[in-house]
């Protein structure tokens, strides 16, 4: 546990995504309606959150505030964001104090590739860990299904892939403990002999490591209904399968409505049907998974999606919080060596 | 128009995909109440065919039986599959028929790999094509799209990238005449310095190509939404995108299907909903879709899905006549030069 008062801290940049500042400071006030073992520093221009803050009690008790100048806007390039007017906006200071605190995290809807440039600078990639990977958990049939990297590096060679494996199965386990998590590389066949060079010599090495639970080759139909627990992908691969998932659900799911709403008869049983499918989006609602984790960095960083709204940024919240709990970096660090 | 009675020419892999040769022979048969235009070739075992084919009065009518020996399954090697034994079998057959007759086409349920390797073989790759690739239409919200490669080509150079791109352009325009089609190159962002080497080589190349309408790039959550009408990648990253959404489909219709049969209440609705959903169904069935083509073979060889059933077949057939009513052929070879 963390000093302030025997308290984790977690740092939010109130200023990252489409939502912001609402969905952020919402979210931190939802997570303190059913915990109390955080306290929340919170990144962004004052005035704002002192604007937006006057309704949120528990958050008003449990924060506070730290002034910061310049957004990052959603669509702005790495390079772009890290030049020196944006030194102190909200994104790169709520993960700038993570350095040698440990025991804090950070948690931002923000611009990803702006998260993971500053992520690198600030805090550096943990040592004998080749690159850091972007994770996060996708509904399956199963279990959820720990997936990366979702696009931070898009070449990537078999050390790459063998960290991302190590660090998957980790943060897995740090999730869902005593899972023994299964741990597959994503290919275009289940046969040994399928796929590219890289993926064949990361196949040898994973086959030869006794403490990675390696269960083979999955394909990408399976993602959605299989026994592995843990799914191992360059960023180029990870980044094309999420966003599929992402525009393909959206589809179907715009289509059913469009079509269950097309007539009077099936306008009329709405009302009833609502509730149906409540249930049926609430189990593929992509905001209880909300928190891709940027793995191999020296700090809990916490990517949230873009458009998270309170629901989704509160479970972002609880993921920080599970990686503080129980040890992620001491845990990753332990294992690179 | 072909020789025989003034029809085309189809030949059929009787013994390809998991419902041969019921679906296979009822397809065709299917696709004989609609249209007089072609006649086919039955290859496969020749009691089987006999057998099946009984009930099936216009297919009796309009086709003729070649005799083989020995079936390619869905799940053997391309080596396998080219070995001896197998050069009699109904895939091997249909596809090598196909030599020096531009007029006919061949429609395979049958093993991948094997249609490509055998096609490979026996007809070649169309001059100054560097890469046969695998194209096929999906559903998206405002016209179908043609995306390749789906899976024939795990690494790719941007010379074959080109050809995809040259050659999917005319493939749509033959589906959808004066369509213009748009091309679009799949990547992990819009921006123009996305990518990798490859990509970024393959778009400066689109760019400054005259006879394509190129229109720069696509991130893969915008297949299902997009105004581009074909979608070139290499066929790795078709392959996982292809199956990511096939999976995520599946899911999604899945745990709607058991969301609505959970309660008592939704059962009592089910009869009524039924004819909903099919609308929704029919609008997102893949079998609408069903037929790959390999693209850049000199020669029309149309890939059916594995499970394809009757009407998925037909379908099938009918991307096959299309090709030959537009020459296909001629119009990849007048644009490689």
């Amino acid at each position: 546990m963390n000093i302030l008062n025997n308290k984790f801290i977690i740092n939010l940049d109130i200023d990252g995504g489409d939502n912001a500042p609402i969905s952020v400071l919402r979210g931190a006030e939802l997570y303190l309606t059913a915990n109390q073992n955080v306290k929340f520093v919170l990144y962004g221009r004052r005035h704002i959150i002192e604007k937006y803050i006057k309704n949120l009690p528990l958050l008003i008790k449990s924060s506070n505030i730290i002034n910061c100048e310049g957004v990052i806007d959603g669509n702005l390039k790495p390079t772009e964001a890290m030049k020196k007017k944006f030194r102190n906006s909200s994104l790169a200071k709520s993960i700038s104090s993570l350095k040698n605190h440990p025991l804090e995290a950070t948690v931002s809807s923000g611009n990803t590739g702006a998260m993971m440039a500053y992520s690198k600078i600030f805090l550096r990639t943990i040592e004998n860990i080749s690159r850091p990977a972007i994770a996060s958990l996708l509904p399956s049939k199963n279990h959820p299904v720990c997936f990366l990297d979702l696009g931070a590096n898009s070449e990537c060679d078999e050390k790459n892939l063998f960290d991302f494996a190590i660090m998957g199965s980790i943060y897995y386990e740090i999730l869902f403990p005593n899972s023994h998590p299964k741990v597959s590389l994503l290919n275009i066949g289940s046969e040994e002999l399928k796929g590219n060079t890289t993926i064949q010599k990361t196949h040898e090495i994973l086959k030869n490591t006794k403490f990675i639970n390696y269960n083979g080759f999955i394909e990408a139909n399976e993602i959605t209904n299989t026994e592995n627990h843990v799914i191992v992908t360059d960023g180029f691969t990870g980044n094309i399968a999420i966003k599929t998932a992402e525009g393909i659900s959206k589809f179907i799911t715009e289509t059913l409505k469009k079509h269950l709403l097309s007539n009077l008869f099936s306008k009329f049983f709405t009302f009833f049907l609502k509730s149906y499918l409540k249930s049926f989006k609430d189990s593929i609602d992509p905001r209880n998974f909300n928190g891709g984790i940027l793995l191999g960095i020296d700090g809990i960083v916490i990517k949230s999606h873009g458009n998270a709204d309170d629901y989704a940024f509160c479970n972002a919240i609880g993921f920080a919080v599970k990686c503080l709990e129980n040890n992620l970096l001491k845990r990753i660090k332990d294992n690179a060596k």
